[in-house]
């Protein structure tokens, strides 16, 4: 497995070339970010030399497109997608994501078949490119009722989507903080196939009701109560090979700079995956 | 377009056999039957001879798939599907249908995963054979709140399903009842393409308010509210020139004989196609 | 129909203004062409001005993407796709299309599977926009031996082709020259239903044996041997109602101003619509 | 990888309960055979049951249906194929695979048209049960010549084909009999993932010039000329734990009763996992 690093826990980054030096610097393997801007300012093959010399790939970048709202909305962001997963192509990367809110003031029926159509479509055009999409789904109590209506947070279902989106690159975006919030365990995990999971999450949770965990209130690898190591061996178990990309979502951004925040993510990283036996 | 007999509102019909004879007396040019009961009877050779000889084609088989509850049930029906369409090739029928129940007990946003899923599978078999399938939007206000959950009912909703669902054989099954009880009218039709319409029911309503119109409250055609020779020429002047089937659904069993019953069809049939004006 | 008009056959037009104006001044209802080059010449609101004022559609705009050679070609052009279509629904437009050579120097069944897939993608993103993919049959026999492999040219063979590509989107683009050097006559189109052709090419042919007409020897409708009023008769009847274009490759630029060709055009769409008594 | 046997090489088998005893017996932990006729016979619990006693599971069973001929020949196979899906779910197996003959009588473009399409339906049914469909490269070079026109043969064509086929379920069968005909060695195997493979049949053969290896000229694993263990080690490398079956075609039935032949097969798959490093 790769560790990897993306912007959401390292503070005020000044830019996406910082993010590639600093994983590099405290031995990640692998940046989620955004491929077409890095491409935009370094050229394709200037940003193949940033990646290369700090030792990194491109985990993942986001779905770019918007497939939440109107049909205008998803039609404009459709227009760039092909662009964006040409340059993804261009820098080795074969991941894309986007998370489900697992709730919606849309009418729930009309909109999953909204969504279906929408993401199948995102799925075709990355397919194209190399690129698999992965579908995070969202595990934290309080928002399967932010919304009006309850859409979906389990893996089950969203194993079924991705089934039913039909389409031979579309699987999970594994986080392990939606595998806790979820109440889930290693033997969850140990009855995927690899090739269901696209991407992996690593974010820790704190120490209250797992029903109160919010998804803004992550904590670094190593310094909450989720079982990790017990996570990346089950995943190191069945196959798994991928990127393991930390994402820090908080309600306030982490005291520290980017530097001081990458080497706590090195030292939550080693603590879990010394744990898991996963210490190359 | 093809006047076209069900067996709902005929009575107590002896046989497929008996609807089919009526059929062909009373000037219908079409039947909605079971093709592979009549082919398990008749042998295909021998229910062709009936058809041909009573002057009628089956309009529509119903989808005896069940995709509405569990998965060993829906699968447990596919088994049988291949072998259904087979029949209804063999007896030159074009047409499956089912219809949407327009509120579930299910979690919404699931089940239409699932039901998304079924019935693309269904679609995909129907259509090695040649054989479209039908989705009926059901309008009844009752059966919105019916269960637990509302589902969908519209047409733009059912044909962005058909969209969803993808496969190029799918399509709506348009009956006049639900058109009225969505309280649609002709530049709803006038805006449809005709291979956006894989079948026509046709069906009457008392005069209530539109709210309270029960689905096993139809009337007979020409013996209630709705605009059907609005509704027969909108339908003609889009291009639509498949099957019209009368399907009365009804609370209890109509009084009278399946032939007066027919003969009372005929009635119905004869009243709103002249004022459509499309008498041959 | 729609009478429609494209620029092969006028001579040298200095612009797709040009096409548009002549378009509406000889009783041209639709224009094949270019519309994003349009919506970044005028904008989408001055394009549609233009085509309004001149009381014309767009029949179709031409695939941009490049299917025939490397995948790398392919993807390139592909990145343009969805703005492509952005555009031409920008202004109304509903049908892309894109010819098939009957022969290849590519290995025959490899170069299909390549084929099969890169149309499908190219069909899918064109669909999320509303536009259909029309598939166009190419009869001229010298071309069946251009290329070393035979590819595809029947109707049949293409509407199975469509079939396997599996978008609800795809169909034929009907050509009266392929009909003609297909050595096809009325009774193959009565068997098609309408939904099965996107768009349709009105061309004439040299009397010459039928196996010796070349693709970039056509004649102005009515100026040759084809039965056009059988044909457009034929369409008719089947309920098509889209553009009929003319397309006139031919060797030499044809003498005369755009706008006496455009002249010519007009007397000869004259002369076969009143054959087939589709004069309005 | 679970050792898997196959009828073939087995000489004369008496029946299926024969194959199971034998492989059992022998230390094979898999069977490619008819699930469906197993069911008809033993009933599900009793197939269950008498393969559990036996320690083997069911590697794969094979395509029932005729995708390469007409039409009707394919239709009337599909009809059985849900059957025969769900008798195959019903014990636990979750393969199906079929081969693709280099070379072809039809023409070549329009029968890959119809392949895709009905091999892409088998896929859809399949899939319903949870059923992937292998599809088998055949490298002997006799057989490109063999009818008319060359088809596809190459593990990167077939990878093509599955792309354009287009459903999550479909992938390849690896023979290494293919492999090693079509001049492959293990590099071509590491840069594959294990999702890719569905099935793996295990075959040696003879020292004679590659172009002249028959297809049914093969040889007991360890007997010829084969890198077997390299093949083996390759494909654990990349994560493959599926089945590895036998399937030694020959012109002859191999001498020996089935007892002597499972017992030589059993030392050529000692001999081939052990030089492969891959004894339990």
């Amino acid at each position: 497995m790769l560790r990897g690093l993306s912007s959401a826990g390292l503070g005020a980054l000044e830019s996406q070339e910082q993010l590639i030096r600093l994983a590099g610097k405290y031995g990640f393997q692998a940046v989620d970010l955004d491929a077409a801007a890095l491409v935009r300012q370094y050229g394709a093959e200037g940003a193949r030399a940033l990646l290369a010399e700090n030792g990194v790939v491109i985990g993942s970048i986001g779905l770019s497109v918007e497939w939440r709202t109107t049909e205008e909305a998803f039609l404009k962001g459709l227009e760039e997608l092909s662009a964006v997963a040409a340059s993804a192509r261009e820098l080795g990367c074969t991941r894309c994501c986007t998370y489900i809110l697992p709730s919606t003031d849309h009418k729930t029926a009309h909109f999953m078949v909204l969504a279906t159509r929408r993401l199948r479509t995102c799925a075709q055009i990355l397919g194209a490119y190399g690129i698999s999409l992965g579908l995070e789904f969202v595990g934290p109590h309080h928002l399967r009722t932010r919304w009006s209506n309850p859409f979906i947070w389990t893996v089950e279902e969203t194993l079924d989507w991705i089934s039913c989106i039909g389409e031979p690159n579309v699987g999970l975006l594994y986080d392990s903080y939606h595998w806790y919030t979820n109440g889930l365990n290693v033997n969850d995990i140990v009855k995927l196939s690899p090739d269901q999971i696209i991407h992996v999450h690593l974010n820790d949770a704190p120490d209250v009701p797992v029903e109160e965990a919010l998804d803004n209130g992550r904590l670094y690898p190593g310094e909450g109560v989720i079982d990790l190591a017990g996570f990346l061996k089950a995943l190191h178990e069945i196959g798994y090979r991928g990127p393991v990309t930390q994402e820090i979502l908080s309600a306030e951004t982490p005291a520290g700079t980017p530097e001081e925040l990458a080497q706590r993510s090195k030292a939550g990283y080693d603590k879990v995956f010394s744990a898991a036996g996963l210490m190359a």
